[in-house]
């Protein structure tokens, strides 16, 4: 589990080898333009409907214009979709925008962070640049949370709980209703962050945005993931109005970060449950296409709620990532439990089959 | 002077007037949609070239794919341009993005802010809401920065000093030999930083870029006004390698909120620099036009290096802002030296052709 140390052979390695600072992940260095497939950032491969690519192309009309209207609009139309007042809803650049004012509203105060490991570690590493302790918890043997110790050691030092659920890069979900019990148990202590990132990929998608009416607790969701606007950076949370208040006191302007191509698109995508559904159905087809073939070719790998899947690639002998690289294929590795894992990320139907025949191709080989 | 109880007026008040949090700039509150000719926000009336329009439209086909390389890539482009490195390089979704790690550096460090009034005031506004002590220097009687006495403060409580040059909301700007002692002098107590967001609309524009070779200097610009991309939200920055690397400790993910389609808009717009010239040409006679009407009339102004320029309304016996929106012109007001000033931003020629005749109907009824 020597995360530390992995991401310390991180840099733009002369490798050619590049580690996202934020995952463990490492993944082949590429340039804007290069024509890969792309399997190993979690990005949604069916980007967006044509009726929400639509408004992207009519927002070029006003890119020389401030969407100053459009944050609390934004807001409104959130708060109503999910039962809850514009006071309740954060806005930022991706979740990560949000992630960041929720670093700064912890250094601003004492507490310790918690969270799992692996998992989407971007808020813990900034906070740790700054000295501020965490306490990485391991996955269970299932390779789930373990809610337990994670309860224990923030009852010993309180602070933050930061949980990702369904956890990247791992892939696997906790239950909800032991995830309520969680919070409820872990608030007497500390406040607590669930990033959702993922959700809508898992079989049976149960939020806690409704514990939001604790005054410690927040949830994240991004326009990233189901939704396929990862380039266009917005994310949206919520929190009980007086965390949610104190947490705008970090940003310079809220919602200003935001391009209004950005709210333009997440409008009219916030609109479009057809297409969210189409893309989690596809998700799914194409899981079961890697699940079948990393059977047959009997490859070790963690069962997936997401849009990506671990696999051991332990007993590959040479460097799988580069390997695929020079098949035209990005994926993502990372260490975990002392063994190599491929992140593949899913992509179309048709690009997963590419990906599967390739796999089957190098392992026999 | 009395800018804290001007702000404090604020909200989105049942008067149909908002207030920018960050310039005391009263505005009328309209919704996205609302087709008023915008005249209130310094927005760049020209939008951008078709050439670079197209590369907007052209990223359509990856707003679902992260931009991670164009991180480093803009940061080259930018820094071979301005004959630095790309570790003296910032970026931030909008040059707010970079003033808010600017706030988040000072909070974790001791020293006072000192700032002009009026200015731009977002960062010290931000400061201020944690108890930061901030010193607003009143502008001298030629309504320039008063260097002499912000030198002085800065001396007694050192820390941070933002200078806005040109200034907004006042349009004047201070000699660059000046600018450049003050710089020295103030540096030995210090850091001080320039905000350049209009320097290209200057009659002799003559950037503080090269001055960052000081440790305790950095000079941000933006893509929104002279480019025309505000709604994009990218701006950057250049620091020392010191100052910019322990600045960029304070993004979770330095470069991550800002959107592929605007990593892709501003690279075409920095090859540009015909459009930019047109900008500045045609602002120019936008100005030349207003202070032309204004002088018939007989309002006061003060001589603007920018593309707005604020003019005293204290004589108009009714709402200004409110007679102008109703004939379709949105204008922001604020109060300064104890008289109520219109700022208006530049339009088109043809926009503010239509803009002094509403305003000669007005005055004169």
């Amino acid at each position: 589990m020597n995360r530390r140390n992995w991401i310390s052979k991180a840099t733009l390695g002369s490798t050619g080898v590049v580690i996202l600072p934020h995952l463990g992940i490492a993944m082949p260095k590429t340039n804007l333009g290069d024509t890969y497939l792309r399997l190993a950032s979690n990005e949604n491969p069916y980007g967006c409907s044509e009726q929400v690519k639509k408004s992207f192309l009519t927002s070029a009309t006003a890119i020389n214009r401030y969407a100053f209207p459009a944050i609390p609009e934004l807001k409104i139309a959130l708060a109503k979709r999910f039962q809850l007042t514009a006071e309740n809803i954060l806005l930022g650049a991706g979740s990560s925008g949000i992630l960041e004012a929720v670093a700064q509203f912890m250094l601003q105060r004492e507490g310790d962070v918690t969270t799992a490991t692996p998992t989407f570690d971007i808020l813990p590493s900034m906070l740790e640049k700054f000295g501020r302790k965490t306490h990485y918890i391991l996955l269970k043997q299932d390779h789930t949370l373990d809610l337990d110790a994670m309860l224990a050691k923030t009852k010993e030092h309180p602070g933050l709980v930061y949980i990702v659920n369904p956890n990247n890069p791992i892939g696997t979900v906790v239950a909800s209703q032991e995830l309520r019990q969680f919070i409820t148990e872990a608030t007497k202590y500390s406040h607590v962050l669930i990033d959702e990132a993922y959700l809508e990929f898992c079989d049976n998608p149960e939020s806690m945005i409704d514990m939001v009416i604790n005054p410690r607790v927040m949830v994240i969701k991004t326009f990233s993931k189901v939704y396929g606007l990862a380039g266009l950076r917005i994310g949206y949370g919520f929190a009980h109005k007086e965390w949610a208040n104190e947490l705008e006191k970090f940003m310079i302007f809220a919602g200003l970060p935001i391009s209004s191509p950005a709210f333009s698109v997440a409008t009219a995508a916030l609109d479009d449950q057809n297409f969210v559904d189409f893309v989690v159905q596809k998700n799914t087809e194409s899981k079961a296409i890697v699940v079948e073939t990393l059977r047959k070719l009997e490859i070790d790998y963690i069962p997936s709620q997401t849009s990506f899947i671990l696999f051991d690639i332990s007993k590959y002998p040479t460097e799988f990532m580069m390997d695929m690289k020079n098949k035209g294929i990005l994926i993502g590795t990372r260490d975990y439990l002392g063994k190599k894992w491929c992140r593949l990320s899913m992509g179309t139907v048709e690009e997963i089959k590419e990906f599967t025949k390739v796999l089957t191709e190098l392992w026999k080989a």
